[in-house]
């Protein structure tokens, strides 16, 4: 019980529910879910080149020869990844952060991995960096960050940096809309 | 307690509740309330020009002459205003459907203030008309039947037909985005 109740959203009451039901099950259909545990703790590891989760040296993302090898989308975290995956609007490569800048926190540019990305722009035939952060307070710093630096490290016009429209999302209703969104909603029009 | 619980929002607890209160309160914070109803009746009525709410001829926003004449923001009800004005972001009129077009439900292009909106194109120095009609299935549809319009009826170049940017609302987090919204996000992404 003690152990469910330390994962994220697992309060002691889930845990309890989630342990007797552990109990009461035959053997045969518990053993699977520590058996996934383990193997995924043994098997996971991060692609060597994107640091999206994988199992092999490279993931299955970079192993793809059909994916556009001239434009990275960067996130956060490997989880935003299937996120955009799911789109079916993006078919370029990613570059996993591990997380946004946040001084308050003690995470500086040398916590996520920046210094990595910035070395592929290097080596790599890149034409369009997609900074693809959260759109909160942190996650547009580290888009500010990433666009400043690759200004000074590469000749402007070889390199475009991009980032997601910020706007009212799909369903939205403009009465009950933030200020803030609507006002970059307004600001960031396109047209029809 | 019948007259409170038709209101939008107010249940039949609430409409209890508040009947108490109005019981409870002395006469003189009980009547202003009537009153303010009683005027907001008799005196509120449509812009003749834009169709916000006004207690004049004309809203305040179209008697206002330092507002943009050559822009008008389509909404779909006055509270869309309200909530675009709150931004800050705009500087021009606005023009009110008073509603999307809804075939399923019987609105039409007759039904909404959409021949008043192309009449005021013809008569009045508009450069850009943004519709700003809710990010939703009778909201887009009204925009593209819009945009469709002023095509057929405008000389192309004279006007600017535009739409707030659909993308990722302020503070969301991608991982938890719905595929729509973070697809078009990912297509409408601007220079860093």
């Amino acid at each position: 019980m003690d152990e469910l109740a330390k994962l994220p959203g697992i309060g002691p009451k889930t845990a309890q529910r989630l342990t007797f039901y552990l109990l009461r099950v035959p053997v045969e259909e518990a053993l699977p879910l520590a058996h996934a545990i383990v193997e995924v703790k043994e098997t996971m590891r991060f692609c060597a080149r994107c640091f999206n989760l994988t199992e092999q040296e490279l993931c299955a993302v970079c192993r793809d020869p059909r994916r556009d090898q001239q434009v990275i989308c960067v996130v956060e975290e490997p989880s935003d990844i299937l996120s955009i995956e799911r789109t079916h609007e993006y078919r370029g490569l990613y570059h996993v952060l591990g997380g946004a800048l946040s001084p308050l926190d003690g995470i500086g540019p040398e916590k996520i991995h920046l210094q990595e990305l910035f070395e592929r722009v290097e080596a790599e035939p890149v034409k369009e960096i997609i900074v693809a952060t959260n759109p909160n307070l942190m996650g547009e710093a580290t888009a500010l960050y990433i666009a400043e630096q690759l200004t000074k490290q590469v000749a402007s016009g070889r390199l475009r940096v991009t980032r997601p429209a910020a706007g009212l999302p799909m369903g939205a209703d403009l009465e009950y809309a933030d200020e803030v969104t609507l006002g970059r909603a307004l600001s960031g029009r396109r047209d029809l």
